[in-house]
């Protein structure tokens, strides 16, 4: 333990991260502000945020002891990633230790089929949807379901694109490979969909809650490249009522900290609800530059149940756009070009090696002129990762 | 060394801040962006900075040995405090250190007479000002300057209200008590001032500049405790030309990063220069909620030679507002009540331990309606402090 409590400031909450990614990197931003002390947990000592937070150790999220160590020196314990098993969770809570999202929320973001039996107990929209253990099955559901193609799912451990399948017909190899992973599967409709929306809400153990204003998100072989906030179009009750559906599930679950529900605005009109995820989500990036209270900041106030800032975004339109790793192993070049191109774009850099297609930041920008705005962050985004260059 | 260059993203900048206070700590938030690893030279393990970035090595910035072992792994050395000997700065220099700003253009922020030497040559406006070594040359000073009151300063190490006196006539004891310090002496007219002004500009090695909003500052017992942004009512044609002051003694010294300006607005109409600092400056934290880009984003991009990002503000109206250490040690108790009143608060504190009168955080509030704006601040700050209870 590089800071023992006692060392700092009166009153200074210590929150430990478990993972060391970009997310955790970016909460340090707001932990800085707030005089937060943030540990993290480092799979790596080079990982993104173990290059921003003055103590990283590194250990296995996996490994039990690993994490009752690191657990047993922080006030509040929450997440970079849903991938800590749910077993180990519990066992923390039997400890005494605070683990916020804790493991009855966080499960419903770690296991598919969990999220999809509990929203269909609360009511909330999902495509269609059912557990397959056999190719007969996957038939079976289809036939139920509207026909094919349909979209398979490992239950745990998928994330950008990974562990999905899309079924083109019965005899689609694709069934095969999902089965041939030993995982559980889950079967669900292929939504035919208008655009992805995004719906995130910040919720605190008393129950207070925030809802951020309804994006649109775009995403490229799995991956999400680009936001708009607010999702543009979007007409005045939908928003209301994918917010409610947000709301709605972060409450019933008792979620702390922050619930992204990334939703289908389907062709036929209905709003049905792709993937949650419990911790500051690539479609909130937008809020460090856009809203009044940036997702991150609104995270550590909620797992430490501080009164929740207003998620209000501060320009008519706030575009964020992933920067993908390219040709180029040295992203700072481009910084001269882009920066001087225009000085009102926010750019973040998560310190992570350049690898074709990775994350490796994102830029902002936001003003009146969604056109115009959308442009800049797809030019400067296109620029750093190599595609273009002029 | 905890990071070894080579072990960072390609591109990645180190830059290397000596100094471990509340502005080392707020640049961490803007380097986390960029995607710059900001080292920090400590005076203490526990201080600010030192809490809130990777490597932090504790060192004397009067120590030369700990100085060059501390640069020697940095790509640029700028500073969170101006009393780094010339002398060291020049040595660094000859050894292929990149110090920015350089050790020319510093020594006009550590030493008055220098400064006011340099601001008379390039036409700067100052009060009327003169080296002093005895208390018959302050006296025939007073007569050459309007008669008493006079301050006098020191002309090095002077900040925060600390090395300062007002002699109010020939046999005031201040006159003593300043040659007493055995320090250099200047005497400068004390100005009857309408108010306190601050000009911030930010620049790069390569010329190009940028000219924030003026603001209008309020200092109690000689420490910052107020910033408007913009100065209210202040005439375009005369906060041009606070900017355009700022602007030439930025070109006219070479400076790199930002320069705030501080200035009388006299009550007979002169704008005179009171002070000049060369790194992120109290009169600036606003712009880290209130600006496009922050002052602390902006000096690293100064001092990496970067374009630099728009100073434009965000809103109609910035108030920021001192949280001064009072009766109460434990800070993170107030928030509760200071969130809940008020959910668009930007609340920073500085990793302090509470000290009687101690700057440990500030708050920035926004907005339309100037009034409204200041109000929120001030009672913010007021509550964290302690001196009002609801």
């Amino acid at each position: 333990v590089k800071f023992a409590r006692e060392g700092l400031p009166a009153g200074t909450p210590v929150v430990g991260m478990v993972g060391g990614g970009q997310l955790a990197r970016m909460t340090q931003q707001a932990a800085i502000a707030l005089g937060v002390q943030l540990r993290v947990l480092a799979e790596d000592p080079l990982i993104s945020a173990a290059q921003a937070v003055a103590d990283a150790p590194v250990g296995d999220y996996r490994d039990h002891d690993a994490v009752r160590r690191f657990a047993a020196e922080c006030d509040v314990v929450t997440f970079d990633h849903e991938h800590v098993p749910t077993g180990l969770l519990h066992e923390l809570e039997s400890r005494g230790v605070v683990v916020r999202p804790g493991p009855e929320a966080l499960v419903h973001a770690q296991d598919k089929a969990v999220m999809r039996r509990r929203l269909d107990e609360i009511g909330a929209p999902s495509p269609a949807h059912a557990l397959v253990a056999t190719p007969a099955e996957v038939v079976a559901f289809a036939a139920s379901a509207g026909g094919f193609p349909v979209v398979l799912k490992t239950t745990r451990g998928g994330y950008d694109g990974k562990g999905v399948w899309f079924a083109k017909g019965p005899d689609d190899v694709a069934i095969d490979q999902a089965f041939a992973t030993g995982a559980a599967i889950l079967a669900e409709e292929k939504v035919d969909f208008v655009r992805e929306l995004s719906a995130l809400v910040a919720r605190s153990p008393h129950g207070q809650a925030v809802a951020y204003p309804v994006v649109e998100s775009v995403q490229a072989d799995g991956i999400c490249v680009e936001v708009t906030a607010p999702a543009p179009g979007l007409d005045g009750s939908r928003a209301a009522r994918a917010q409610q559906v947000a709301l709605r599930i972060a409450g019933e679950l008792g979620v702390t900290g922050v619930l992204a529900v990334e939703m289908f605005e389907a062709r036929d009109g209905r709003l049905l609800v792709n993937e949650l995820a419990m911790r500051p989500h690539n479609t909130g990036h937008w809020t460090i530059d856009g809203a009044v209270t940036s997702q991150f900041e609104n995270h550590l106030r909620a797992v430490l149940d501080l009164p929740l800032g207003s998620p209000a975004a501060r320009a008519s339109y706030t575009v964020m756009a992933n920067v993908l790793g390219g040709d180029v192993p040295d992203m700072h070049k481009g910084l001269l070009h882009v920066m001087a191109r225009d000085p009102e774009l926010k750019v973040h850099f998560y310190g992570k090696p350049v690898r074709p297609g990775r994350k490796v930041g994102h830029v902002t920008a936001y003003g009146e002129d969604l056109e115009q705005v959308r442009d800049r962050a797809r030019h400067a985004a296109a620029y750093l990762t190599g595609t273009i260059d002029e």
